[in-house]
């Protein structure tokens, strides 16, 4: 067992040291009816090796907040399960050849498959909320409807967004898509947990965390999205300022640095509403907007 | 009000004149978090005018079993949008370019948007279940969620089956394909009115209904799939008859009354699964096996 995080606190919460093989192989239990074929592509796709870090979050959370491991493990592989289904699907729709520096499942296999596998995970996140024994199981089930849908809606929006793109409208499809998958990964356990106001709060920080990282990932992406076509909050800015005309290096500079002043507004927004929570609660999101803060003035 | 069917018995479920639209309606509120974009291509998916066979069965045996109407009509819509969820899926992967008479949703608009509508409905499908206010919910969505993860299991192994396809191989992925979705149809109102052993005879039932569906279709596709190299048991039957000569008429011929055999086999099969059960509550799927019978015999 490590400590996830060194704060002046001296955190009690702490994460298992196989905490990624023990979910996924929690995955890979919660999709065993979904037969051989399907569990040889999750496995494929789980050698991929993402970071897991919003089922951290969510099980530092859950477990900060009084949850027994059990629980927070299945909450935390419900995140997750959804998270990569929405990986799987995006990957197949956006056509994005590789995924974490393998090919993309739809690449390796085929769309039809990458279509069936994605299926399998949202099923299996369900699964996993019905083996937490709790009156509140109702609750949760909306909770995590009502954020996929909002997801759903977003990734619609992005497919084809009314042209031509503003700052705003792109970034509120931007949080529709990025926001509420991060959102669960707090709010379930607070929820869970019956603190609801809670869950307000941290849902607010995580959706202000989760744009500043899509503006993040944008800014270090714009001469690709630039050549390729794709929407951009910078290339949105810079085509704010330069108009029809070619876009100077000091308008593109220019820019990048108006994206930088509101990626440090978002995540000075997230910090303030993280603030009058318990310490342990947001640990684990303090850190990763910390960490972000850093990249961005660095 | 009318009777859904005329039998020896005076039955007293009925199904409301509007319960299609009422199902439409339902469908439409329960994903109305996916934005406006989805919800046009719901509606563009839903005036390709499904019989609603499934959501009517499972109505019926919910109220025979003496749930309420409410209740009856959110099994009912769960079931409905499961299946659509599939055909929508489907169509993207089997490249089937028309539903019902118009464009399939993929044709229509694209495989992206495709994807994320049949996204859309398993995830509206689950929070029509989370209004069921029941202590058996967890129950609930774990059965859904193996009878879904069934069906994938199905779909996957015929999107790239195990060569050469023989009958027995053809029918084990034949029914994991159809039969747990309408297995579902039944046992969900039976698990929900507390009686495990009924739901299991209605499931067994459902699914030997289900399989000599699909091999029905098969017999009616036989030409078509043969030169679509589709998978088709009638096919498989003519090539274990001819080997690798061409298949004369007699051959044909044969294998189609073999696989008529079959199919009357296995609605006695069912038959004899709801035999001892109430009449109230299979008489929906009695009065379908009869339709089918007539129909191979007729």
């Amino acid at each position: 067992m490590y400590k996830i995080s060194k704060t002046d606190e001296d955190l009690k919460v702490v994460i298992p040291d196989n905490f990624s093989q023990q979910i996924n192989q929690l995955m890979f239990e919660l999709c065993k009816h979904s037969g051989p074929v399907t569990l040889s592509y999750l496995r494929y796709h789980q050698q991929s090796d993402g970071s897991q870090r919003r089922a951290k979050i969510c099980y530092i959370t859950a477990v900060s907040l009084g949850l027994n491991t059990n629980t927070a493990k299945l909450l935390a592989v419900t995140v997750e399960l959804l998270h990569n289904a929405s990986l799987i699907h995006d990957d197949v729709q956006d056509k994005d050849q590789k995924r974490r520096g393998q090919d993309a499942l739809w690449v390796k296999a085929s769309v039809e498959e990458a279509i069936c596998l994605g299926d399998t995970l949202i099923v299996a996140a369900y699964h996993a909320l019905s083996k937490i024994n709790t009156p509140a199981n109702s609750h949760l089930q909306a909770t995590v409807c009502r954020r996929v849908m909002e997801t759903i809606r977003g990734q619609m929006e992005d497919l084809s967004p009314q042209q031509p793109l503003t700052e705003q409208s792109y970034t509120l499809i931007a949080t529709n898509k990025a926001a509420p998958l991060l959102s669960l990964s707090v709010e379930l356990p607070a929820l869970l947990a019956g603190e609801p106001s809670l869950a307000k709060a941290l849902s607010n920080a995580a959706s202000s965390f989760a744009l500043a990282y899509q503006f993040y990932d944008d800014l270090c992406d714009q001469a690709q999205d630039a050549i390729n076509q794709e929407p951009n909050i910078v290339n949105i800015r810079i085509h704010e300022l330069a108009g029809s005309l070619n876009a100077s290096d000091e308008d593109i500079g220019t820019a990048k640095d108006d994206i930088k002043r509101k990626i440090l507004m978002l995540l000075d927004q997230a910090t303030s509403s993280l603030a009058p929570l318990p310490i342990e609660a947001t640990v684990i999101l303090q850190q990763t907007i910390k960490e972000l803060k850093t990249r961005i003035e660095g």
